[in-house]
C-alpha cells in the first residue's frame, strides 16, 4: 500500500494527486503553505487525500512531512527546485520532479547514489515526457544522428496581438525569450540568441505554427552523444517576431532607466501592463502541441522516428492541457517508483528512463490512456 | 526693401531664415532664446543675418521685438502657436506660420480682420502646401468630390522594427497615432480610431507605403465643401501595425500603473525606450512623400488632379527634407506677403490661398526650384 507525497497543491501538484488517488490501494497527501490550495483540492475529494499545510522553502519541514511516506513528488517552484531535491535525497525517499529548477539537478547525482535513492528530475512534458523519446530513440538507434524537439503551450482561442497566454509563470516565459540558446551542431555546442532562426511549420490539429530556439535541451546536451541537436519553441506566427521587437528595443531589460523623476526597469513595466493580458481567464482554454523527431541509422538503413503529441484543456475536470501533460508523465513515474520498476541509485533526467523501452511504453501508454493524443511513426529515409 | 522676422530658430525657422537672405535687398532677423541656435545659423551667413535671443514664449517680449519689421514668420513649438500669433495680429503685421497650434486659429479671424492684418497659419507641407492644392483643385473644379491626402516623412533607410525617425517632436507623432480622426464622407463628419483602415499603396520613388487614418484635415473639414475628404500618414509597411500594437496593449496610456514600488506612466516609458531609436542621428538622412488627389466635375466631366510630391534631404546644407518642404511654403508666402499680392484681412488657411491659381503656381513654381519633385497630373475620368 504505496503511500505517496505530492509537495506543491498548484495546478500541476493538483493534477499529480488526484491522478494517483484513482489508484488502487495509494495513499496520498498534498502539502502546500497555502490553505487555500489545499482546500480546493481536498473538496473535491473528500475523504481520499490527506493535506498537509507546510512552509516547503524550508527544507528541515521538508523531512519532518516526507518522512511517513514512500514516494515523493516535486511540484514546486523553480526556485525551491534544488533544496528540496536535496532535501529528498537526504531523507532517502525516492522522488519525481517536475520543478524546471535552474540549477544543474545532475550535481546531486553522488549523493543520491550514496543514499541509494532514485530521483528523476524535470519529468513534465518538455522537459519531460520529451526527453523519454529523445531516450529511446537514441537507445533504439544503432547510431542516433540528429534531435529535434518542438513544444508549446498554447491558447485555443488566437487573440490579436499576442495570440498567446502564458500556462506557467510569465516571468519564466520572458527569461525562455531572454536566455541564449544552447544547440548541438556537428557534435558541438553551439550558442544562438533565443527567439532566433524561426521557422514556420504545420502541425496535425493546430495547423500553420512558428518554431524558434529556446534553451530547452538542458540535460540532453550532456547524457545524449548526437551530433545535432535542437529544441524550439512553438507559438502562433508572429508571436515570435513581436517579442523580437519587445526584447531588442529595450522593454525586457532589467537595467533602471530614468522616466522623469522615478527609476524603473523596463521589464517590471512590460510585466505590468502584458503580463494581465497573458492570463488565462475562467473558461478559457488552452492546448499543448509537441513533435519531437529523432533520426539515425538502425541495421544499415536510416530511420526516422516522429512523436507528435496533442492534448486540450479538460472541461470536465476543468484542468489546463499545461497541467494534465506536466502531470501525467510525473504521475506515472510515480508508480514506477512505488513498484520498483524504476530504482536505479542516482538523479536521472527523463532520457535514463525513457533508454529503457518497456517503462518508456508504460509511460506512453499512460500519456494515451489520460485522452493524451500521441502518434508515433517510424519511417525508413532513403536520400 | 521688406525687413522680415522669422520667430523661433530651429531646423525649420534657421531655412526659413536662409531661404528669405538670398533674396534681393531682403533684411532677415531671426529671434530665439536659444543663443546656440542663434549662433549656428549666424555664424553661417556672416553679416547677412540679425539674430535676436528673446523668450519668445512671453507675448510682449514678441510685440516688441517685431516692432521694426515688416513681415513676422512664425516656426515656434505647436503650444506657442497661438498666443504668438495674437500678439502679430494685435501687433498689425502680416504673419505666416508653420507651428501646427492645437487650437483653432480661425478664432482669431475677426480680430485679424478688424486690425487689417493678413495671416496664414498652417503654412507648412501638410498642412500647408497639402491645403493649398486641395484648394486650388476645390476652386477649378465646378464640384469637386472627393479629396485624400497621403504624407509622411520617412527615414531613407528602413530600419528594424520600427522603420520609422522622427522628424518632428516624437510626442507629436505618438499624439498622432493616438487622437482620433475626423474624415468627411457623404457630406458628414465621421470619426475613426487613428491608425485605422491601413491600405498598402505604391508612390514614385518610395515604392510600397502604408496609409493609414491620421487627424490631418484640420481647417478642411470647415472650409471646403466636399463631399468625401481624407487624411492619411505614410509609413513603411508594418509600422502602423506596431504602433497599435504598442498603443493597444497600453503603451501609450497616460494613466500611471504601479511597478513594484513606483507609480509611472506607461507612455513616459515608451518615450524613454523607444524616441532614442527614432532620433535621427548625424549623416541619417530622410525624405518627404506626399500624394494629393482631388475629384470633380468640370464642364461636365469627370476630372481627377494628382500631386505627387517627393523630397531628399540636401546634403549640401545638411538641411532635412522634413525642414526643407516645411519651410519653403512659408518662405514663399513670406514673399507674396511683402509684395502684397496676398494681403486679403483676416486669418488664412492655406487653402485660401491655394484658391488664387495665379498664387498656387508662384508657390508650387518656387518649390519646384528648390529642388523639391511635385508632379502634376490631369485625367479625364471615363467611368
Amino acid at each position: 500500500m504505496p503511500k505517496v507525497i505530492v509537495l506543491g497543491a498548484g495546478m500541476v501538484g493538483s493534477t499529480i494527486a488526484r491522478d494517483l488517488i484513482d489508484e488502487d490501494g495509494y495513499q496520498v497527501a498534498l502539502a502546500d503553505i497555502s490553505a487555500d490550495n489545499l482546500f480546493n483540492t481536498e473538496r473535491k475529494f473528500p475523504g481520499k487525500i490527506t493535506t498537509i499545510e507546510a512552509d516547503l522553502s524550508d527544507p528541515s519541514q521538508v523531512k519532518r512531512i516526507i518522512e511517513p511516506y514512500d514516494i515523493v513528488l516535486g511540484a514546486l517552484a523553480s526556485r525551491l527546485g534544488l533544496a528540496t531535491l536535496r532535501a529528498v535525497i537526504e531523507a532517502g525517499k525516492p522522488y519525481c520532479d517536475i520543478s524546471f529548477m535552474p540549477e544543474d539537478a545532475l550535481e546531486l547525482d553522488d549523493l543520491a547514489k550514496t543514499n541509494g535513492v532514485t530521483a528523476v528530475v524535470d519529468c513534465g512534458v518538455a522537459p519531460g515526457l520529451s526527453h523519454m523519446m529523445a531516450g529511446y530513440g537514441a537507445a533504439q538507434l544503432d547510431e542516433p544522428q540528429s534531435l529535434e524537439i518542438y513544444v508549446g503551450g498554447l491558447p485555443q482561442e488566437r487573440i490579436w496581438p499576442f495570440e498567446y497566454k502564458a500556462g506557467f509563470a510569465p516571468t519564466d516565459v520572458v527569461e525562455e525569450y531572454t536566455r541564449p540558446t544552447r544547440l548541438i551542431e556537428h557534435g558541438k555546442m553551439v550558442m544562438r540568441p533565443a527567439l532566433s532562426e524561426p521557422e514556420l511549420i504545420n502541425l496535425p490539429h493546430v495547423g500553420t505554427v512558428e518554431a524558434f530556439n529556446t534553451d530547452g535541451l538542458r540535460s540532453l546536451v550532456k547524457t545524449l552523444d548526437i551530433p545535432f541537436m535542437k529544441e524550439k519553441t512553438l507559438r502562433y506566427p508572429g508571436h515570435c517576431e513581436l517579442m523580437r521587437i519587445f526584447r531588442d528595443s529595450g522593454f525586457f531589460s532589467q537595467e533602471e532607466i530614468t522616466c522623469g523623476s522615478v527609476k524603473v526597469r523596463p521589464l517590471d513595466v512590460f510585466s505590468t501592463i502584458v503580463f494581465p493580458q497573458w492570463q488565462y481567464h475562467d473558461g478559457e482554454t488552452d492546448l499543448t502541441v509537441m513533435r519531437v523527431v529523432i533520426t539515425g541509422l538502425k541495421d544499415g538503413n536510416r530511420i526516422r522516428y516522429t512523436w507528435d503529441l496533442y492534448d486540450q484543456y479538460d472541461p470536465g475536470q476543468r484542468i489546463t492541457s499545461m497541467s494534465r501533460t506536466t502531470a501525467f508523465p510525473c504521475a506515472l513515474v510515480a508508480r514506477l517508483l512505488a513498484d520498483k520498476r524504476y530504482n536505479e541509485p542516482g538523479v536521472h533526467p527523463p532520457e535514463h528512463l525513457g533508454a529503457d523501452a518497456e517503462l518508456f511504453d508504460y509511460v506512453l501508454e499512460g500519456m494515451t490512456s489520460r485522452a493524451v493524443q500521441c502518434k508515433f511513426q517510424e519511417k525508413l529515409l532513403t536520400d
